[in-house]
């Protein structure tokens, strides 16, 4: 089965990748850059599809990021705000429309490359601030597509992990043997994880209540 | 109401920017390049905002016409077929998941924006060919974009012409006076309008059905 996903180079898509290899899926990345802070996180899902084999498309779609302003992930004049994901300062890091647009970026793909299946990471613990990573959402955006597409193709959108915790993430990808170390979350985007941005907190977080080590460099211990 | 109205430049979506200034909405043009042979639409959309007191802008999706190749509209290697729109030879003028696409960007713009609406201009005569201007595909985008963008937005989908013919909106659009020369149908993007492609076609009918003047000079006669 083809399978277009949907990987930004953290840790819940690249995770997401290793387990659909696993499953034997021929996988195609699909990863965006939206004038986001944090874009060195792309190499990361780069680097990801030259272990897993995949192949790898980069979508631009910076000239958007004016239009779609007044997020901290994309707007320099508005600081990453530090704290858990839960609280209310987090809604400064949503863009608006996000999923939906990569979403609808990745089924146009999958039509042209005959794909059956656009793959999104979204899990549980998203699903306080964002509104677009809850399984509501996923199933009207699977139901939109259907109908948009019929007749030409085939496609259906697979969030695995749109139930899981973090955690449960940390702990699937963990026995997949996924190198951690080698995804990036920090919003900051610099040399090194902060520590205290919403999903760097988040990030910590999930490997402690896994049980797990781990490997990541945080500025702030 | 501040509304996002797309505005290909053609006469569907000119009409509709017409009548919707006449209900008093505050329009945003929202117009995208991707990469199709008759950009030149995009000036026909540009000068409707200037003569309406809209804002303007275009949104430069061209880096996804290499992904989404394959229709004649987008691939300089595939022929604009000729002939009668409701022809199978027109799934060629598809561009995979393009209305999808569009209006999720739009939505993203409306949240940025507080906009109340996001319109298009799909009518009954594309519903043949393509699937993404069927009414079933609007309530469905329009249910999922609810849920994407809940508590971010409050943003309805309107496709005010969604089971109008294109003859309707001629004898809409000549009772608005909206100036029909200054709209652009043809794929062929050519100086004139070449008079045979799908869309030519329909647009020459359509005049035609509602017993208007059609003030288009074709090439082909």
């Amino acid at each position: 089965m083809k399978t277009i996903a949907i990987v930004s180079g953290g840790m819940d898509s690249v995770t997401m990748a290793y387990w659909l290899k696993e499953l034997g899926h021929e996988l195609s990345f699909l990863s965006f850059s939206y004038g986001q802070r944090h874009v060195k996180e792309l190499e990361f899902a780069r680097q990801c599809a030259n272990r897993l084999g995949a192949t790898f498309n980069l979508v631009d779609l910076s000239p958007l990021g004016k239009l779609l302003s007044g997020s901290a992930l994309t707007d320099n004049a508005i600081a990453v705000p530090e704290g858990h994901y839960e609280a209310e300062n987090m809604r400064l890091t949503v863009v608006p429309n996000r999923n939906a647009i990569m979403l609808a970026v990745a089924f146009g793909v999958a039509v042209a490359e005959q794909a059956s299946m656009v793959a999104t990471a979204v899990h549980a613990g998203d699903h306080h601030i964002y509104p677009d990573c809850r399984p509501e959402f996923i199933a009207a955006f699977d139901a939109m597509q259907r109908l948009a597409v019929a007749g030409f193709g085939d496609v259906e959108l697979e969030a695995p992990f749109v139930n899981y915790t973090k955690a449960d993430v940390v702990t699937l990808g963990a026995s997949l043997g996924v190198p951690f170390a080698e995804t990036w979350s920090c919003y900051k985007g610099g040399a090194e994880h902060c520590g205290k941005c919403g999903t760097c907190v988040e990030r910590r977080e999930a490997f402690q209540l896994a049980g797990m080590t781990d490997p990541t460099i945080y500025t702030s211990r």
